[in-house]
């Protein structure tokens, strides 16, 4: 089946997940003091590609992009805000799933693309519940269908009017024979804990459920007749709000637009760069600070968006978020980073001091769900550890991300040799006992936050699922916490896959990024999400591994896109013809 | 991509499960007192479908069953054997894997079922040590490439010879596209607990690894030269032998052939019956006992192979395998029982009295594993409880693993009615408070099996898995024991998904098994495969979730399997062309 290829809607050449509430086209964000009101009213003339129309509430990537872009800001504009109240613009309907004709005419790759995005900004409702004790309410009068009721799923409750046709359903399956895979039917067994046999009814009950079965069934928590719905609604918001430790007093910062600057091959941000140059491979260079953390947490807030850790953690949400929606030539990320290692670790100290500050809990928040992303991408992640790089602390993450990392180690003939080099640097302007480029030799650092503050989705540190084997190890790396690691010590603490000498370095790192672009990209793709995660699994990691998968096969199936599946035919009045076989 | 039918050899029609060690052709069992050498020498000419060859002790599904056979045999007819030398039997080479072209030429559906059946063969030998304790100890002595390595990785304990040619590899996706499915990735991570960019270095180099390396990366358990090879094997499987606690004096049972006939819609066996004859639908029948258990462990030693519950165990089993392999029209099981509640009790109550006997231990073991089969049979399961029925103890563990399940409760218009109504039937022959058809209306009764004795590949009981939602639910189960439970009462307790009347039964059941086919097969799969096993996962769980879903995707793409794909064209001279987007 080949990939449809869909045009754009606005003549625009690429997604762009950059927004801001004054270009919503789908979200209105009111706020009442410390509860917002998040209203669902999709313009159905807002598609983000041609061919389509959003009716009903239904969504497409667009959408989502403006819903992740109004949590992100009511967690650092409006630190005061407690709960949000999750509801529809529009009369009986709360939302009617993600759009069906966009779903039937994108490509495979558009439609992985867009579950993998959705699925992140659910979990990211449901990870400002958890972390930042920012609760969601979700207030469903109308139906909620498919995708909507996805959505209402993130919620940490679930209301439903009881007026008679107000419907909660996951109508995917017999609809459209697809999953309801926005993490659907993970979070039905999961989270909601649906007995596994009325989830088995529910899901292929198109009509969905409503009433006193819909509460006995767990699917909601709770339904109000409509004359009590309002005041039951007050009721709720004021409940949660009371339990919320979120800041009563508290100014936010404004997310200012992000500097960026594309070119053909290139995206410049201020500390993040990305190049596209070489053929199938993406280069992304972090920097690190350029000057010491502010004084006081007063003086973080006073450089609100400026702030260097959040400043980092939004252009490369932003970097890696446009190479997957737009690059889907790209084989390999590589990751670099440029500065002063004890530097960047004086920013997670500076965080760490002040944890309990409302701003430096949303950006380490931050960092964990950007790492995550990166986790999550489906390309194969290289670190190169260079001397002048400052993979250090938190920076140390994204190389503990990476499928392989490769840190360049000076190589040294013989001491005589090597004073005798240093010396002729010397001459020509470096300083004595300096290495390559006239940069002292590469290393890396650990610090605190490396053992727990960003767990992956499986629940695990990065290095903790690194040393399953031997958690010995784990207390190896943490002793080392501070210390400046050179090639040798971090190959044998574990921290990097190979140390190579400047004289194997080039080559080697050619050879294997060649290779790794000769390999079947969806190979890789099932390989490295299968390597990437050992260990314990979580709901998050159930939903990204078990259920996209799967979702992810269905995707592919004739019966479902095939020209007589159900999903070309929904709405044509022709029913689906399937292939019969089970498999 | 169309399926494509290969004819099996031999003018076979089906695929059978059955085979017995005078029918092997691929391996050989010898026997040395408590040391059993399991000999891998695949006859090239023996291919379980037309149009390729064995080559290098490749393997197909045919090779497999035989192996899964000669690990039940050891089990239950040579308990005296504590540890099994998995070896090859031709020179330089230990197993290619997976049969190629086999692989080229299959069906989808066959590559998935293969793939499935091939995982589970992988998990006996894994059960048969943990459950058991008959250890495996896998002795290469040459190269083991691919699913000849994933073979390995089910044993205890590998032994690689230090040859200087030797090695194990995971080349599937350099050199096919595809994964190490058969829980190679899994296993690599989860079980040897490779760290994760070794992992990727690993699977992503064609020639393998060999030597100190394989130790240091944790691929192997040891590496011995040439010289002291055999010395090694023999001293391994005596310290092995030392720890398990098989019997040394016992004597087996001989799993004599299966009663089996069948007809053009129809498979009977002793005391399972399956019927074909509605469109897309198998009934499968379980007969409860006709008799009451043994006086004593030797009697059931001596009843051998007809004792009941070990006779109805592998009838099940072959049953569920014969549909899975051969009927893929088939979209819904439903699941009967017929016989006798207490003596299904009672049978159970012999095997827990008499536990600690090795045969007994075997028999619980067996059933734990065909009620994983069960679980993980990609076809919608129902049980339909009826008057007459026998879902007791571990038969009702065959309820608790279906999707629904259906209880008839007699209709009760009025007492008065119910009086008169018995009354009528005993005069026509039947007893007072009998109910439709003359028999006592159907009931349900737990045992202390359904509490622990038969986990779910997630490592929960299935009325666990059920009542995530409130543990005290399982409490309130276990307080009925042994109880007659009415349809009412197995409703209330939520052992049943529905307890419906005489006046509903019919119509209901014929409508939700009419509705199940209409549904697209691929998608029920995916979501039957989201639903059965909510919570906690396993290694094995993973295999057959994240591991199988992605290898199934990716047994769809192009890049494999396309005609200019890496699996169609291996081994012709041509490279393959890949659709380079990363989805």
């Amino acid at each position: 089946m080949a990939d449809a290829e869909r045009k754009l809607s606005n003549g625009k050449s690429r997604i762009d997940f950059q927004t801001d509430p004054s270009k919503y086209r789908h979200w209105k964000l009111e706020l009442d003091g410390d509860v917002a009101i998040l209203l669902m009213d999709v313009d159905e003339k807002g598609a983000l590609f041609e061919g389509y129309e959003l009716k009903l509430n239904s969504y497409d990537l667009g959408v989502d992009i403006e819903l992740a872009d109004a949590i992100e800001r009511l967690r650092f504009e409006h630190p005061e805000v407690k709960v949000i109240l999750l509801r529809s613009g529009k009369p009986r309907v709360f939302c009617a799933g993600a759009n069906i004709r966009m779903l039937a005419g994108a490509s495979h790759a558009h439609k992985v693309n867009f579950c993998k995005f959705t699925n992140e900004t659910r979990n990211g409702i449901e990870d400002a519940s958890e972390a930042s004790s920012l609760r969601t309410i979700c207030v469903i009068n109308g139906t909620a269908a498919g995708g909507g009721y996805e959505l209402a799923l993130a919620a940490d409750h679930i209301m439903l009017v009881d007026d008679g046709s107000s419907t909660v359903s996951l109508p995917e399956l017999p609809l459209l024979a697809v999953l309801p895979g926005t993490g659907g039917l993970t979070r039905v067994t999961d989270k909601r804990k649906v007995r596994r046999d009325h989830a088995d009814v529910f899901c292929t009950t198109e009509e969905g459920i409503k009433g006193k079965r819909a509460v006995d069934w767990r699917l909601v928590d709770e339904v109000v007749p409509g004359s009590k719905f309002e005041e039951t609604v007050a009721k709720r918001a004021k409940e949660f709000a009371a339990k919320s430790d979120r800041p009563a007093g508290a100014k936010g910062i404004t997310l200012k637009p992000l500097r960026r600057e594309r070119s053909a091959d290139a995206v410049d941000y201020s500390a993040v760069a990305v190049e596209l140059a070489r053929a199938r491979l993406a280069t992304i260079t972090v920097r690190g600070p350029e000057a010491p953390p502010p004084a006081s947490a007063d003086a973080m807030v006073a450089q609100g968006a400026e702030f260097w850790p959040l400043r980092v953690a939004r252009e490369l949400d932003d970097a890696i978020l446009d190479i997957r929606a737009n690059e889907f030539d790209i084989a390999a990320i590589v990751f670099k980073s440029s500065g002063d290692p004890a530097q960047v670790i004086a920013y997670d100290a500076f965080l760490e001091a002040n944890k309990d500050h409302w701003l430096a809990r949303e950006i380490r928040n931050l960092w964990k769900r950007v790492l995550k992303r990166v986790d999550l991408t489906s390309r194969s992640l290289v670190a190169l550890v260079e001397p002048g790089s400052c993979f250090a602390g938190t920076l140390a993450e994204l190389a503990f991300a990476t499928d392989r990392s490769y840190m360049l180690a000076p190589s040294l003939p013989s001491p005589a040799k090597r004073v005798e080099d240093a010396r002729e640097r010397a001459d020509a302007g470096g300083g004595l006992g300096r290495g390559l480029d006239n940069k002292p030799p590469a290393t890396m650092m650990l610090a605190e936050v490396n053992f727990g503050a960003y767990p992956m989705s499986n629940g695990l540190s990065r290095l903790a699922s690194r040393f399953l084997a031997d958690p010995s190890d784990l207390d190896k790396a943490k002793a080392e916490i501070g210390k400046s690691l050179d090639a040798q010590a971090a190959e044998g603490l574990g921290l990097v896959t190979f140390a190579l000498d400047d004289i194997d370095w080039e080559d080697e790192i050619r050879l294997f990024l060649e290779e790794r672009a000769s390999f079947s990209p969806d190979g890789l793709t099932g390989l490295e999400a299968n390597l990437r995660f050992g260990g314990p699994e979580t709901m998050e990691s159930k939903i990204f591994a078990r259920l996209t998968a799967w979702q992810n096969w269905i995707f592919q199936r004739p019966n479902a896109v095939g020209e007589e599946g159900a999903l070309k035919r929904y709405g044509t009045g022709q029913k689906p013809a399937f292939d019969t076989r089970r498999v």
